[in-house]
């Protein structure tokens, strides 16, 4: 790892899985367990940088692939980079496009060379290539990127994620080679499908080529709970211990708990801007719909101790009647509340891990948040 | 006007007419000449309270019309009324629904009662007359309420502005007799269309009712700059020199400006908002467009001086980038920019009133944001 990213391990819960620490990057530290907005385009939906920070948030993730199609990447370089352009100062990670390629683009061919699409705006064919991912991230100028990879659909053939894996393992060690930025740490990513002999194939050649940082991938893609429990719980005892871990695209509560005992670091996923946007509100007790009639005079804050702005100022009744009324500050108010409710979750693990309290503490946070279900 | 407002001259112009002063209400003073963002439906579109604040703005608009078909006044009022319901403790200024009425709903019907009408929504019939729109502005609980007036189109036939007058004329009476808060101010609207002698006459009739502050309704809708300064310039000079006057619904800088120099003391408009929901931006030397082409990779801020949190944090490029990909945080950074164009526009003109050099700033104003008309 460049001087510049460090992680350091500053707890441990009492099972010894789930570590408290904190990752070192060029534009600040991220405390982990740390949940990661995602700013697909350059932003966060609705919510202002200022806004992000007040809300405890140290890591933001874009997306190579909208961003290189729009506004393109050596737009975005000569706009100063993501940092400049987002107005964020803070720790930046970009995925690699790999998984828009695989779920939103048309006519996908893929080779060992890299992926031939086209893509979802105007249908023009494109290829992505590890080399010509790196070089779209390294325009972006993010401090953490991450590795193209093949991401197979759930359920599929064994056949097919085997050559996934094969192409993960080969893609990894050509973007190393691709990657310009010494400023940039470059993380590769765990594929395997739910077949655990490729999971762990697929984690000792990445782990034996020396990354600074690893993640899994090709969870959360419709295989369910039980199956990412099990993923997880294969995957990342395989990972060096001193090095941070990130579970891709994962953000329901039941899952990101499970993987933080299974020493899981970060998370980055969509869920809490893209419910704000449907007027859904999450509260300790499980998520909310504020266009229920029931709420029409509701004069609490969506939850009493919430400490964000949105939940200080605006009852469930007047976010109701901004939802109902199609009034931008609708989402605007949800996304903030929900970043900070996820946010606050993962000050809360935090926090039980370094005070020994772990178990307890996700076992008081599941029952209450699932308690109707 | 009840012991908690009040207005104080504090500086006039050279000239005379300008004035700079301090109008007080239950929740807040409000420097004046000021401007009055719109909050049509309990909010500013997509800016939060707490930034409309920090960008020097004093006193807010909502509409009764929208509020009262949507969530109902009564739903209003149990959700604490406007300043609890917007999150905004400062003043507010509520409408009394005529405009609306005449500009958006359907199916008129005028009579000495009021006005029935199919609403915009459901098409619902409903009537408005003086004591409802009391009763429904008493229930939103504004600072400022305005009577209920009628707004005749322009052109119209004399007549017909000579009905409007004399309803315009009985519905404010009718008005202050049903009006129950004395928490909240009530103000009425001088009508007359382009007509001097009947912009007199209602002037005077309502000068003679007494009433703590007056507005000038029926312009800006579609008279055009010279009948405006025209119609400022005769009905403004009637009204109390010691009391507030609002110009209803007037947002150009040309207008705003001329104005000014009548007497004229508040402003609402949708432009700044409305326009920045559009990708346009003001700046002293014009309005821009932000998906221009032009503006690609373009570093710079959309006004170099301006001291907003748009202009602190994000360069015409990125600004272009969010509209193009039609990202909402683009009308959120272009609405701030613009309303705090307008403050600091508001500024401007309050200190040259102040220091005595208001013919020169409306000149130097003017002649920079038309430099290209």
């Amino acid at each position: 790892m460049p001087d510049a990213f460090s992680w350091k391990c500053l707890a441990r819960s009492a099972s010894g899985a789930a570590r408290a620490g904190c990752l070192t990057t060029p534009h600040g530290d991220i405390q982990t367990p740390a949940f990661i907005p995602v700013g697909t385009k350059a932003t966060v939906k609705g919510v202002r940088p200022e806004t992000l920070r007040e809300l405890g948030v140290e890591l933001v993730l874009a997306n190579t692939y909208h961003l290189a199609l729009r506004p393109g990447a050596d737009t975005v370089r000569e706009l100063g980079g993501l940092h400049a352009m987002m107005g964020w100062d803070g720790p930046i990670l970009t995925d690699s496009g790999g998984f828009q390629v695989f779920s939103l683009a048309g006519l996908r061919r893929v080779t060992d060379d890299g992926i031939t699409f086209r893509n979802h705006i105007d249908g023009a064919e494109m290829t992505l290539s590890p080399e010509s991912a790196m070089a779209a991230e390294n325009d972006l100028g993010a401090d953490i990127i991450m590795a193209l990879d093949v991401c197979p659909p759930y359920p599929a053939p064994r056949s097919d994620v085997e050559e996934a894996v094969r192409r993960t393992l080969l893609w990894a060690e050509r973007c190393r080679a691709a990657h310009k930025r010494s400023d940039q740490a470059l993380w590769p990513i765990v594929q395997g499908g739910v077949e655990r002999d490729l999971r762990q194939l697929c984690a000792e050649r990445l782990v034996a080529m020396d990354f600074p940082a690893y993640a899994i991938g090709g969870v959360s893609v419709g295989e369910g709970h039980e199956h990412l429990k099990e993923v997880v719980g294969w995957t990342a005892p395989l990972l060096p211990v001193d090095r941070p871990r990130y579970l891709m695209g994962v953000g329901e509560l039941r899952d990101i708990v499970v993987s933080v005992a299974a020493g899981v670091d970060l998370f980055d996923c969509v869920l809490p801007t893209r419910n704000g946007r449907n007027g859904c509100a999450y509260t300790a007790a499980g998520m909310i719909r504020l266009k229920n009639e029931v709420y029409k005079t509701d004069l609490r804050p969506i939850e009493e101790d919430c400490d964000c702005p949105t939940c200080r100022r605006f009852s469930r009744g007047t976010l109701r009647h901004l939802a109902m009324a199609d009034e931008m500050l609708a989402p605007i108010l949800l996304s903030i509340h929900n970043l900070r409710f996820y946010t606050r979750i993962f000050e809360g693990l935090r926090r039980a891990i370094r005070d020994g309290q772990f178990a307890a503490y996700v076992q008081g946070l599941l029952d209450r948040y699932y308690q109707n279900d």
